[in-house]
């Protein structure tokens, strides 16, 4: 018996993808916005996004930057980039990256096959490169093939998991207000600390919010709000809702984030984007079987014990003519490299498969068990290899 | 050849540990105290510590409540009150969990010898719950093997990181100042919404701070803040610090934390945890070999590699006669059974070991690319099982 596991990732895709919106999703999800929403036709508004990419990621302590991280071997900004991507209404992402990564990020773009990507360079800080982002859409750069859009998105390239119902709603609350935000609750209480490092004030926790990202605004208003704003807010600034109500009294709507919405920021972070990714890739699994009777019945009972420890989805039950002998194990091992290009993980399960009742639920057990493991821990390491249960 | 894993737990140690400060380490660390700090005998200050451990968990999203979710196997307050229990000059903690999981924590300290633990019981709050602990361990309660503390550190069942050293660092701020806690960062910038939902004005975040745990009270200041304090503070306040400022005019010192000091809020956090726990326990690896001839050679080989792709401590190489057919794979599948009480995970792992040099490189980069992936999944679901390289 062989068990292998496929991710929804297509053939060409050469890393990891996140679970994506379109076909039949997309439209049940367009299904419920109110109709004078979509005649209004959302879609139709020019939207771009900016993504400043320029950080050196010192808080995490490693010397790669935090957005060029590997997880699953792939770098944390090109997922970012995917959930982007596959938000069809955005028209253009624009990437600020500095002068030295631009050549990493431009080989990123083709190896993942982004699109509607264009690369601008970074500024010094996170606001200048997001000025540099702007300057770029706005219509009076020459030779350029971008447009100016009505809404702009501002996004983190270290916020690999937004969704595409958030960004609906900063888009559609910045063409209403002028400019919105997401938001979420504090999770520690926020204090002020005087001169001589002691408490000065705590601030009520309910009364606050943290913002996060994405924001969204009218490309005149936050474009405006740039050109006015002073050298000291281009240097020590970190907020451009802030600039909208600063520059041009735009006070921004906040839309309520989802927790995912957190920001890669320290060692820790990359581990729990890790995590979550290899959640959202292994839903599928197909257990391909050489056991010539009571298949349906073996596969059936080890279905049923993985159910218990994870939430798989069975693609199918295949049976195909493997000896037990350990000449077998190369062609398992080929196999594995062949797939493993396709983003498939194959393993071999042995599973002992004795008449006895109570040896042979020990050994689905210890089956369902191995399955668990290789699934949850989605190490393209051990693939090839034949386990035994 | 065999590879097999050695965490640093004891021999009675059910679940996994984390390092500890102790023996020489504790010496190390105690001698780089001033002189006059030493004399003054931190370590004969009497200091115990408060644990709300109440919460639901919630913001989680799972049933478990976050301090009982299991990390390794082994429930995330175990690792707090092992953080709490390494340090020596702590004489007492003091835990506060609701009725219905009152037994469940009975269970955890016997089943990981957890020592100088009291119960109480936790209040509706978080405050209420902290009053509790405070109260046990004021002189005035009747039979009570407690006895008051001069300093009481409090923290989170729910901050598994914490070291020795920001805990004598808010316990001698605390002797000095009243009161003093840990601080960090802030990661994004602060809002205040108005009614309406809109950005009313947001923080500068530079002049703000994350108010962490731990922190540290000479304990009749603290005693005193809660016997005062109203019910709208016991019902909706967070902040210690707070009360010690509102109620007895004491302005805390802080102390900047390290990032470890997070706290454990939503899944993603449980899955950062546990690969920090994964990482500190997987620094020692023990490769047993059984090949006849150039076994320093190989052995030196292996370790080259593998140090280019982890941070981990050879223990030994062992020469152990093992046969290289399949009847061998049930006497490692059952010494695994065996060292895994012991909490060692080991695999077996077939070296495929041609006079060929090109070959040779290939199959030990394989060997050492499967010992990194145990290593860093470090899943109990694996063990015992003949890995072929």
């Amino acid at each position: 018996m062989q068990s292998g596991r496929l991710s929804d990732s297509g053939p060409a895709e050469p890393g990891p993808r996140l679970r994506s919106l379109c076909g039949a999703d997309q439209a049940a999800w367009a299904s419920s916005l109110s109709e004078a929403e979509a005649e209004a036709g959302c879609f139709a508004l020019a939207v771009a996004a900016v993504l400043p990419a320029g950080g050196s990621g010192e808080r995490m302590g490693v010397p790669t930057p935090k957005q060029f991280c590997p997880i699953l071997e792939r770098p944390l900004i090109s997922y970012t980039l995917q959930a982007l991507e596959r938000v069809c209404w955005i028209k253009d992402i624009v990437v600020a990256v500095t002068g030295e990564n631009m050549e990493a990020m431009k080989g990123i773009i083709q190896r993942y096959q982004h699109k509607r990507i264009s690369l601008v360079e970074a500024g010094v800080t996170r606001h200048r490169s997001i000025f540099n982002g702007l300057k770029a859409l706005a219509e009076d750069q020459p030779n350029s093939r971008l447009s100016k859009p009505e809404v702009v998105i501002i996004h983190d390239a270290v916020r690999p998991f937004v969704e595409e119902d958030v960004l609906f709603q900063v888009v559609t609350a910045a063409k209403e207000y002028g400019a919105s935000g997401a938001i979420r609750p504090l999770v520690s209480t926020v204090i002020s600390p005087s001169t001589e490092g002691c408490l000065d004030y705590s601030l009520e926790r309910a009364r606050h919010r943290a913002s996060e990202m994405p924001q969204a605004f009218l490309f005149d208003v936050i474009y405006e709000a740039y050109r006015q704003c002073s050298d000291h807010d281009l240097e020590f600034g970190t907020e451009c809702l802030h600039l909208a109500l600063k520059y041009c009294h735009i006070k921004a709507k906040l839309v309520e984030g989802s927790p995912d919405l957190w920001k890669v920021t320290y060692k820790r972070d990359l581990y729990a984007a890790e995590s979550i990714i290899k959640e959202r890739i292994s839903q599928q699994i197909c257990v391909v079987m050489d056991t010539k009777e009571d298949e349906e019945h073996v596969g059936h009972r080890l279905e049923e014990m993985l159910k218990n420890e994870l939430n798989v989805h069975f693609l199918d039950y295949k049976s195909v003519p493997f000896g037990q002998t350990m000449e077998n194990l190369m062609p398992i091992r080929e196999f594995a490299k062949e797939v493993k290009k396709r983003n498939i993980l194959l393993y071999g399960l042995l599973i002992y498969y004795p008449q006895d009742e109570q040896k042979l639920k020990e050994s689905l057990r210890q089956g369902a068990t191995i399955i668990a493991a290789l699934i949850k821990e989605r190490n393209s390491g051990l693939t090839g290899q034949l386990l035994i249960a």
